[in-house]
């Protein structure tokens, strides 16, 4: 089951540098194991923001609501949730 | 290069419907066409809506410009079109 | 799974008045065969609006969008969708 | 008599941890204890959101303020409270 | 059980002025026999709007859409609807 | 003259305790005293808010812009003025 | 008492040229009179928009109301109003 | 050459009383020399606010650029600029 | 002195091809003859809407009102002004 | 391939003024080192704001997402990006 989810991240300016890199870092390895495991089947930068558009791939709603609420950078995020279906003029089995 | 192009249909109640549905099945085709050519890489509806969010892979702005007003529904649609680019954390080689 | 949907209605002032109570007698129906299915679980109306709030139990986000795509009254109305899950300090098993 | 109360929880990042449990702790029990009494009869989480869509049944305005300004929560939400009332198509006897 | 309603009319420019005339007659009826009765506590015009600020006084939410929905205007306003509870610094035995 | 102002109060999660019970025993006096002159005619709670709406009656613009400058919670406090005025169907000899 | 009044002028492109042209001709002549008796005190266009920045000097809202609703564009405009009043570090013994 | 412009002001709670009063007093000075040279035509309170109406009328937009970055309080500002010509009805030479 | 100037078209779906085609073939040839002007200094398209973004450089705000109200498109247009001044940090001349 | 780039500075007010001096210092060159290789094509201030309005020339979505990100006043910026293309009225040959 498919959901767009799009992820607007704020820092703020006088948060600690080291602990923020130390955040991205465990956020990266996080979403490269949900990436690996097809829950995270898309992602993209917004160009010229810290922003991105992510397609997800979940079993169910509560699932989505865990994994999201799992991010390293959730508190510094805010987040836009669409649930998306299989387009019906799509030539493809699956909704990639 | 990547496009996010959200489109919202909107036909007016009293539109004729025949010519809708002519001017449907001409868009369905047109679809068909690019997702084949690989320029309209994803489609999703967005779910109780008559929208949808799209991937479009095109080489300049003006090719996703005359892409997009060649659309038949083009004159019901509102249309939102975001510039994406590879995210940095990606494990895959393109950005799809 | 469960979600809101909020349905805002709006018939244009000169619709014709025996169509648009012809309309609104399939909607009662259609709405509910769906109550006693247990997918349509909550329907409220919004004071002095013509709308209402309701809470949908489906199986998939394709089932919701095929189910409100069949309301008869689906062309007047303006839909927001969003997805829910089980409060974590409610006390109920499901939840309703 | 019936209303929709959409909550979005707000803690700043800065907060103190250990407090901020101590607050979630007494908003739980605060729960818990109107949802038997029946005045908080439903609640669910928001996708991805740190935000609840609840429906609450009171005598009066009077005691929604008060049930509301009572919450241990309350000075870190943003409130929408939207009054409801029994849908005309529904087969149940009360608006649950 | 006090509610703000706030209804801002907007008539077709093309709509029969008899008719207009008639609707606007019945409504003003309407609204002194609620006022009569205490059900209509408040009416005050918007400044050069064609909108007006109202207090209902009313028993329940249902009564409140009930008699909302009776105005002769109805199909030609947006309503806004705002909950309203006594004022715990005001000096009034009542929320007048 | 009559007004119609909306005041929504935010203190700030951090702002001294003690400070702030000092402020709004100082507004309390001074709201009370404006009620007892007529200037203050209504106010009602926003159920669920900390937020009023009042009406004022007041001389003139300015009257009305130095007696909300005056009010000791005016530095937390954002605002929107409405001015109003007698609505031609109304019974009542004065607007209020 | 001074009032800004933003007028947003809107006439369909399908009315009538002649009446159009007969409304304007009553407005200009309406507006001409208020301006001699120092009511409409000031007017601007708003540059590249068919819209008005005014200032009214009026002895209280119902009359500000009157005065707006007899414009002959009244039907075909939209209104914001504001009340103002002179300003602390005037020179000037009045608000002109 | 005119210009409306719109200033919000916005002094945080806890901003020094003293130097806030300085600043002040700069921008009052500011003000009164620009008024005197004519530059700043009108100036009105927004009644109830911290904002204020005006007119500027300078000989290019790089004048009024520089003219208000030179505000003393323009850090604690929001501004928004209108662009205005006279109005083809009015009777007057200028466009006071 | 230069401005940027929003302009979106909208053509009505029902209106008359031939008199839309006999407008815009108008709206080239006025646009062409104030770019060779250098009143029109710049015009683009916005990617797959129908808008363009323009930068005009003109004499004074009432030449470029009467500039753009000369459009034969203006009656379909919705505008937004912006005055643009040269930026400081420029190593040109001209603000080009 | 062109894109209009509005950016909009905030740097806090009790942000040290020296660091602040050396970031804007940076940008400012950052910015002519641009403007000479012909991808920062135009800049322009929005008069009266801490603002611009920008014109990039880049070869791909990803360059423009680099660059923006290189900004030294990026943390303090909020920006909104809009792809745009040749007009197909233009007289010139390249889309300056």
């Amino acid at each position: 089951m498919l959901f767009m989810v799009e992820m607007d991240v704020n820092i703020p300016l006088d948060f600690d540098a080291e602990e923020a890199a130390a955040i991205k870092a465990r956020e990266k390895a996080y979403f490269q194991e949900l990436q690996k495991a097809g829950t995270w089947r898309h992602i993209w930068r917004k160009v010229g923001l810290y922003s991105n558009v992510s397609i997800f791939d979940v079993e169910s709603n509560t699932v989505l609501h865990d994994t999201l609420m799992g991010l390293p950078l959730y508190p510094f995020m805010t987040m836009t949730i669409t649930p998306l279906c299989r387009h019906p003029s799509s030539l493809h089995d699956d909704d990639r």
